[in-house]
């Protein structure tokens, strides 16, 4: 079975997957340690990943705005959990000037900094410096804030997109009167993950809340929207954090009540990042590349022109700007049809396949027999083949443009429709005990970071464990490379016993090898 | 006479700035030394700048990607004049890691990086080194791209939105078969920027190109837009660089003729920044506070409830509800008009305030006389006073909702021609000798720092010199606390005398103060 990929998914998952970032044109690695290129048609995709959650996350009543690129060491160090979180991959500035020693240029020591600044790895404690100057009373509250930017956090490990020392995201700061109102605001933008995960990106999503021993460094409780990934493993592909009176009491960020009386504001901060990318590829990608769900395509139906460098050539490119101007008048969506038509010089064979490594929802091959025939040759990037042989389909230009708006939102059904089976097909919540959890799972082997064995998730009864005892649940876990993702927000209420402590069970979570 | 501001443009000028950008909440400074935090306000405003702007880019061809935040140091060695350029302004990342020591947080030494990065202050040498990959044959050609990111230039003296350390901007880079191409690329993104300046934001601006000491570092030429602030000093708004084929030689840029050949390629950089923000301040604002231009004011129109808790209010309050969905449903400049009610806590006269500060270009106050008689008084921040009188007119509510797109179109070409008569009355180009030009401009004093003595620009011939003789020029200028800006693209084409050599001159250059 030839495939457009040199390596399929079930050879080597992770080649795999750095294949459709290099074949799809998404990325590519940097001359700087762990820092990627984000290509045109990667970046498309943040750009209308990022166009759908920012008109979200205003709809709900934030305002955007930008903190700096740099932290003080000493903001850093005021939270303590928040220190130990980050400390140990935190890219720091010292200096600020080279200069030419026998003609090398080097860093001039005389530009040592009085105190270092370190590239933000998130920014809770220079926004929560700002908290403080902002809030004096309780008509102050709620400050409903977020920014979009890049952070770094020094990893020595990456992949792209996944885990890479320079990512971009969005992290939204809140701070509110009381606990209510931060939880609800927590829950509230979980939410608007989880639609932006499912609606958006096709990606469908377990919604929970994460154990302790997972908490973002200073949350009292942090959400997660998981996903499952093709090779069963699971990626946290978004995160809301209520983070209590952590920082406001770390910070001084008070408010005077109606009542005269002082008080810690409660804060929360939440985030998706350039990973949700990664996790576009691992849901929706085939062997033959990437297939990406209309609504974040740069391009959602590309034209390409069969030409043969012969005077039919005139014809039928007449025809296809025709055909391109008539698609830009059309909306799907809600939104303009983003069509584009493939003129740039090449073979139109290389160019299909580039398009379908690409994940362009609909190709239309347009021949000199097309353009007489007032037709156009379709391709479905989710359709794309009956076994090996590619299929295409012959459909008249008027009904082309009648069915393609519709036709985009199928294909958006559809990709969504196969990730959600194969989700609901593979989480195991009939296992009762550890020794049955830990048989499934087997042995972590050579053989499934190659993700050649398939496993899913397990939902597991558990008596949620904490402290000593919860590391030792984690300890169990790792043995055989697994995680504890997130308790699900929708329980099934049945009453079970912990498949860790033998006690009775107070809600199931979910396990799982992951990202 | 009273004003919004607590000091006036003519009292003292760098102070009227800072008092709007602090009362109209556009920006305020970081505990990060030479970093702004920029509000919501003030960052709603660059959203606009952006959105319009980054349509322009794309509509010229150009694709959106993301390029590392830091460059390894030999790369910035590279380009010789670049190094000089920016060597002594860059943040350095020297480690990766902190550790606690005796209970304080400090940078471990055991982290230190082989090779230092640095935070990129452009990215030519990060991206060029990308292009020497891309760029294999003439049917690669051109490589047209740009990013929108944050760029870091160490500055001793800052000035909020004007010269600070960190700030956001767009950079596009572009590569090119020839120098015909490439200059015609560098002129095609100047008047983009002009368009930007003049049509977006009402800031008039005269295109020229710099001359040679006042290039960017590696350019064979710049151009620019320079607008005239309300102090009569130049701002640089937008600079296109042709850079010829210097990045190309020192990175290897190089692709394959139809004839075989092996090439440099020929490449451009042209940005814009937050530095327009300043710019409109500068332009627009009076001492009441800023007045923005509609096409980027992220609330054109804002209706004040004049409410007295009273049980009136709750009609007052349906009666703007529903006025603000009206308002919803008007377009203005081919885009949704921007309403909004201001429903917050607080008395009715600080909120007009407020939005005359902030510089909203309508604002509507409505109390229980309006709402009973079907009507708004409104008033136009454009038109704000009579005298000391504030300006406010009864409006038919039917009547208002018909003009409201036309006044926003008239607002903001009232905006323009204001700016535009100033910038066209104040560029003298009689003066025919230095004497004549160092007596107009004066000795700078201390007084003119605060922005007393208002001067504009001159406009005077000159033969273009260069090398150590332009560098002469620059220091007779210098104290003047003069600069050259840029030769304007249109010329008158008289015959005349250089001012500074007395030789015959090849074209007219801008002479102003400058920020």
């Amino acid at each position: 079975m030839k495939r457009a990929l040199p390596v399929t998914r079930e050879d080597n998952f992770p080649e795999w997957y750095q294949a459709v970032v290099d074949q799809a044109d998404l990325a590519e690695t940097s001359p700087v340690r762990g820092c990627m290129i984000i290509k045109p048609w990667g970046y498309g995709i943040w750009e209308l990943v990022q166009a759908s959650l920012d008109a979200d996350i205003k709809r709900t009543g934030h305002e955007n705005c930008y903190f700096p690129l740099f932290i003080p060491l000493s903001f850093i160090a005021q939270e303590a959990s928040h220190v130990e979180g980050f400390a140990k991959e935190m890219a720091v500035v010292t200096h600020h000037r080279l200069k030419a020693v026998d003609g090398k240029l080097v860093v001039d020591p005389a530009s040592e900094l009085e105190e270092p600044l370190v590239v933000r790895p998130t920014s809770e404690t220079i926004i929560g410096d700002a908290f403080r100057r902002w809030v004096a009373s309780y008509r102050d509250l709620p400050i409903l804030i977020n920014q979009w930017a890049n952070v770094v956090r020094w990893e020595m490990r990456t992949r792209m997109f996944l885990r890479t020392t320079e990512f971009l995201w969005q992290e939204g700061h809140t701070a509110h009167a009381d606990k209510a109102d931060a939880l609800e605001e927590t829950l509230k933008m979980l939410e608007v993950y989880r639609a932006l995960a499912e609606d958006v990106l096709a990606m469908p999503v377990v919604v929970g809340e994460k154990p302790e021993n997972e908490r973002f460094p200073g949350a009292d409780s942090t959400f997660s929207i998981e996903a499952m990934m093709q090779d069963g493993k699971a990626l946290q592909a978004g995160t809301s954090h209520y983070l209590g009176t952590n920082f406001a009491e770390a910070q001084n960020i008070r408010f005077q009540g109606a009542n005269g009386e002082l008080t810690y504001c409660h804060t929360t901060s939440w985030g998706v990042s350039t990973r949700l990318i990664g996790g576009v590829i691992m849901t929706h990608g085939d062997d033959d590349g990437l297939r990406l769900p209309p609504r974040i395509a740069p391009k959602q139906i590309v034209i390409v022109p069969m030409l043969r460098e012969k005077p039919e050539d005139a014809e039928v490119l007449a025809y296809c700007e025709k055909l391109k101007l008539e698609l830009d008048k059309l909306t799907a969506f809600g939104a303009p049809l983003r069509a584009h038509l493939d003129k740039k010089p090449g073979k139109a064979t290389n160019k299909r396949w580039d398009w379908v490594r690409r994940g362009a929802p609909i190709l239309l091959e347009v021949g000199p027999r097309d353009a007489a025939g007032d037709a156009v040759t379709m391709i479905r990037r989710d359709k794309l083949r009956d076994g090996d042989k590619v299929l295409s389909q012959a459909v008249g230009r008027e009904a082309f443009l009648q069915q393609a708006p519709g036709l985009l939102v199928e294909i958006q059904a559809n990709l969504f429709a196969d990730a959600k089976a194969r989700l609901d097909a593979n989480i195991r919540s009939d296992l009762t005990t550890f020794e049955a959890i830990a048989e499934y799972f087997g042995k972590a082997t050579e053989d499934d970071e190659k993700g050649g064995a398939f496993k899913g998730w397990v939902r597991a009864p558990w008596a949620k464990p904490t402290g000593a005892e919860l590391e030792q649940v984690e300890t169990r876990l790792k043995a055989l490379k697994l995680t504890l993702r997130n308790a699900p927000v929708e329980q099934s209420g049945k009453a079970a016993v912990c498949v860790f402590t033998g006690r009775p069970a107070v809600e199931e979570i979910l396990i799982a090898r992951s990202y």
